[in-house]
């Protein structure tokens, strides 16, 4: 739909035919010259259509860039709902910890995309990962001009052509989906997790593990060529924040007083409302993820926009249900992390299932999450705020659902089984190099640190006062205050 | 001001003038063919430069595409916006349920919309209610290409255009706005109504009666032949929320110990901090509501959001001083109110009253706000947050405002008493339809679920508990746990 | 880029020549008269090409106008940043007062600027002040339609073109940084100002200060002729607001119990949740305040968006390491501020300087805002959000920074020491005019009001109560309430 080449070279002999036409034969014998003046005229017509065409291109790729830019914005703006999300979840003697941490894991992963990741990703190298760009610098982008706008000649005049959306606003693009990858991990170690282990594993997984997997797929190496399809991350972006987020909460170990006596304790969030207004800017955050990830302004953007909405709204309902049903009572956590499945779920497919397969898919992905989050519980996995069953094992269906579901290609709709197979193939080779560098990584920082995990007094304390010297909410008096002011028991209380 | 077109049949004339002008007699023997030829180029030139305008008209409705998408994403966070807004203006003991029900309505709203309410709003139909389109399924969008890209034939060739803005962005932007009724019915019902009655009205205003009395006017039914301006919703969204709010809040009763020895007892929000969180993202959210409803990117779009902006200004600082004067000291549940009175007073005639009529109209509207909410305590009508004052009572000022400010049809500004006459038609005929059906589903909903309110012991203890099994604020001590604890007494506390 | 014209005159010569090259001399006769038609077509079809740039141009226009809109309203939603991270900051018992002053502040200033402020800065008058333009009322704008559609005679048709970006979006976009200006001081006086001076302060610094000095460098007058170079407002807007606070946190005074005994006594905030949700809306809304300020949608809007977030990214990241260093733990409200710091400290050269010197300024910003604060608590004037240090230090940093990286005209990028002097003469010209304009309104407002600060009791018992009769956290138990009412010792508590 960009600027297309309309060629006119039958309009000659249009003309020639409507002359013949409309006009007596006396004047016909003009015809060869105006036939040759019209060739004339054809090919310099051509030329001055061709700088009109110019110009409306030219604001196609100025409004392409400040949709990138603004989808750009909306993603960014998902760091404060999962900021909230996570800390709502989570105790108040954690609460500064966890803001610290995803606060901060912006700007870490900002920093570790812009001078490698990027280059890692998106940088000339070979198949398996980018080489070249480090510490993106400009040189590439319109701020110094020549790069990016081309020189053509049109009629005897040169003009510079801004020729493709610049560079920096992919860019910038790509380090906001980069550090949510990261801001997925957070969550399921926190509460006990050590702040600069933390931060050394935001900045690898940024730096190298994600760009390496998301180079495989979205700049188009070997697994792209292998017909995988990820539209904006189910697999790249939020299974790999899962794999990492499963591995550290699974090496850090659960929560004191979570799994004892041979049950399940749950340990409720501090603040429902600071998570559910994380969910619902996470909500709204999605509409830059999945639309933005068409990379250009044009009608099939909003298509993406509707499948995003329907997919998240039928998680939430179906997630409300299950959850009604399974515990008799409909919890609002999992209202909240139904939603965020359906989000999840559709992530892959947004671009090409019917409105109707994305209300299946969310559907399925709000059910999944109930169960997803017992099962975890069951072998004794502590994602405090569901990170694992959200990112993972929607991020999983949601991929499988697009070897499904998609028109023409999925199983269901008309293709045969190569997409699905394309698929699991994906899950499988991005999900066995984020486990296995996780691993790595974790052990190593374990290994470095001298364990990645508070002390034991710390976590009961809170590691509020044991990483930061403070705490989030001063003034108010906490049930651990009378219980430790009143009766001085101070055994696994979850103030 | 899109692609006019711009018809050149005098360029002709004009070219001949030139010759004769600025050439010697000897030439001029050539001009009949030059004539000729010019006409053939005239034609020629002109369907190059059609092509030309319709590059740039494509990149216009990719403008207009994108600029409603993004107006659809601030009118969904609106959902945030009441979210935080309804549940710092409730007790802490209602939080997760007043929560829960913000967060699910949009879910069921957007499922609602789609599966019936779409159709019953913009489908063809009668006069009274569109009958066509249910399950909007995509067929007529983008993705499947055929409907939305008209071939045209230019210049021999067969070119496909993009005619209009794709229905699937007008879609998503009504499936907002159509959330935004039902979630005004929350708060009025707040802190007493059961979840699962709250659901089923939901979606019964979003896929009935909102579509139905919204067909009426803004799909160019009756009520807009009829001559009624509402441009962005202050009676087809707002009071439509007012009236089901308050058939709800009458029907439902007052909150135990509000009305109580003859005294209106005042009871205090829990969270001001989030509340007024949620009034300014409801600001910014206007900004996407008023402007957004002129459902194109055009230089008449800031003009509006420019009297939306100076409106909820107005308002708010007039409720400001309203209450100061009132009660003594500047009550911030005030200011808030008064700057949502100003945004509900502006949107029907955001697009037509100048500047100072705008100051005016919120000026008026942050007063009355005030007011309102004195009366409805004086009858005994309990609105928890004020969502009636706010979004009926200046819902329906603002629609009469149109009659009085708009420029030329106003009242005040040129026009005579005929559009006032149709504004109050408009509102009536809205208010009634919305009046039956909310007693009648109310009424239903009772007789079926035995009863919309929950029992007064849940009510006592909070609907937290009662109907979601878990409490917004885990770890804090609440004044309802000292006094339970300490003193037990338990009658009617606040906590 | 805009709409450049492409003049076509050398288009007949390459005709000419092309006509010689393909055709056999016998039809060579006609050249003559086809030069002659070709000439006449030449400046038809310029014409031509005309109508279709402009149609071009026009969607740049729109495109223009609804960039800036949307940079608008992420520059407004900062007020919701502000509000969380001041109110944050400050303890419960000042919530409300915090809360309603941030609120009501941006509807202050809306009128305020409306009526006053605008004129003052960009209406003609002198080159200290302008004076036209009271009341922005409109008839400037696309609504009466006359003045920004300019009408144009294309091929003897009567066209009506719109020629810039209207004015009011102009307008919206400035009543945005205007208002932030008055938001800085709400949190350097918190906790202790009358209500009522700080609404009249707000009102006089938006419609008189602000705009006098912003009319110096933003309207073109004597600064600007000069070579100052403020992109963004480091100076315009973050150190006005920046001078302004620290003038009025010396005349007000500090906190109760802030410095006794010869000691810093730290005044923790109540809800570190908000804060920094606060910094992460305020991130966000920086992508409006520095790429908006680009009044256009051009290619070069991307890379201020990066410099932006490079800097903001780094000053988080060293201000966390400074902290760590300093203190021992990485404190979560230097991590808040520092990523301000580097926000404020990039935005006088967010357009100018590399990615490189961009994460510079950002990590010199991040450190000095840590010695900051603790330099004005050695001098002892109480700021307990930082705003002074943010805001006044970080903003003249980052105008320094103009006149030492700007690629080509800094000191250390090939320029000479120019534009550092520049940088100097702007600093101290607006900060002079802005200290000696508080100092005297601070003092006036003092001497009619009966002092600016609360009663002592007042402030001991917390603003909520005493100027707004109300409370922020009502069913909560507070530290405070606990020492009341159990021990009864209340001196200088901190509940």
């Amino acid at each position: 739909m960009r600027s297309p080449h309309t060629t006119d070279n039958s309009v000659v002999l249009r003309l020639a035919r409507q002359l013949s036409r409309h006009f007596s034969p006396a004047w016909l014998a003009c015809i060869p010259l105006a036939a040759i003046i019209t060739v004339v005229w054809g090919t310099a017509a051509m030329a001055q259509s061709d700088v009109a065409i110019d110009q409306a291109g030219q604001v196609q790729i100025i409004l392409d860039t400040i949709f990138l830019l603004i989808a750009s914005v909306l993603v960014i703006f998902m760091n404060a709902g999962f900021g909230m999300l996570e800390a709502g979840f989570c105790r108040q003697k954690n609460a500064v910890n966890i803001l610290s941490k995803n606060l901060i894991v912006f700007a870490v992963a900002t920093i570790a995309y812009w001078a490698i990741g990027y280059a890692f990703m998106y940088g000339e190298g070979t198949s398996f990962i980018g080489l070249k760009g480090f510490f993106f610098n400009g040189s590439s982008i319109p701020y110094t001009g020549e790069e990016w706008y081309i020189e053509e000649a049109i009629d005897g005049e040169t003009v510079q052509v801004l020729q493709f959306v610049p560079e920096s606003v992919s860019f910038l693009f790509q380090v906001a989906f980069a550090a949510t990858a990261a801001t997925i991990v957070s969550g399921a170690v926190a509460e006990r997790i050590k702040f600069d282990a933390f931060l050394i594993f935001s900045f690898l997984l940024v730096a190298v593990s994600y760009p390496i997997t998301g180079h495989w797929q979205w700049d188009g190496a070997w697994l792209y060529e292998f017909g995988f399809h990820d539209f904006a991350g189910s697999t790249i972006v939020h299974s790999v924040g899962g794999w990492a987020a499963l591995v550290g909460a699974a090496v850090v170990g659960p929560r004191l007083g979570k799994y004892r006596d041979g049950q399940v304790h749950a340990i409720p969030g501090h603040n429902m409302s600071i998570a559910t207004l994380g969910c619902l800017i996470l909500w709204i955050g999605w509409f830059g993820f999945n639309p933005g990830s068409q990379l250009a302004a044009d009608a099939h953007v909003p298509y993406i926009a509707i499948t995003t909405n329907l997919s998240a709204a039928a998680g939430g309902i179906t997630a409300t249900a299950t959850s009604w049903v399974k515990d008799g009572k409909p919890d609002l956590s999992m209202i909240i992390n139904g939603i965020l499945a359906g989000l999840v779920g559709i992530t892959a497919g947004c671009d090409g299932v019917s409105f109707l397969s994305a209300v299946i898919i969310g559907a399925i992905s709000g059910v999944l999450v109930v169960f997803s989050v017992a099962f975890f519980d069951a072998i004794k996995i502590d994602d405090p705020v569901g990170a694992t069953s959200v990112h993972l094992v929607c991020g999983i269906w949601g991929t499988l659902a697009v070897g499904l579901f998609t028109q023409e290609t999925g199983l269901f709709t008309g293709g045969g089984i190569q997409q699905l197979i394309a698929q699991i193939v994906g899950i499988l080779s991005i999900g066995g190099f984020t486990v296995a560098f996780s691993f790595i990584v974790w052990y190593a920082l374990s290994a470095v640190l001298g364990g990645i995990r508070v002390e034991k007094d710390e976590e009961l304390r809170g590691l509020d006062i044991g990483e930061h010297g403070m705490e989030a909410y001063s003034g108010f008096v906490k049930e651990s205050d009378v219980i430790f002011r009143g009766t001085a028991t101070g055994s696994e209380t979850e103030g």
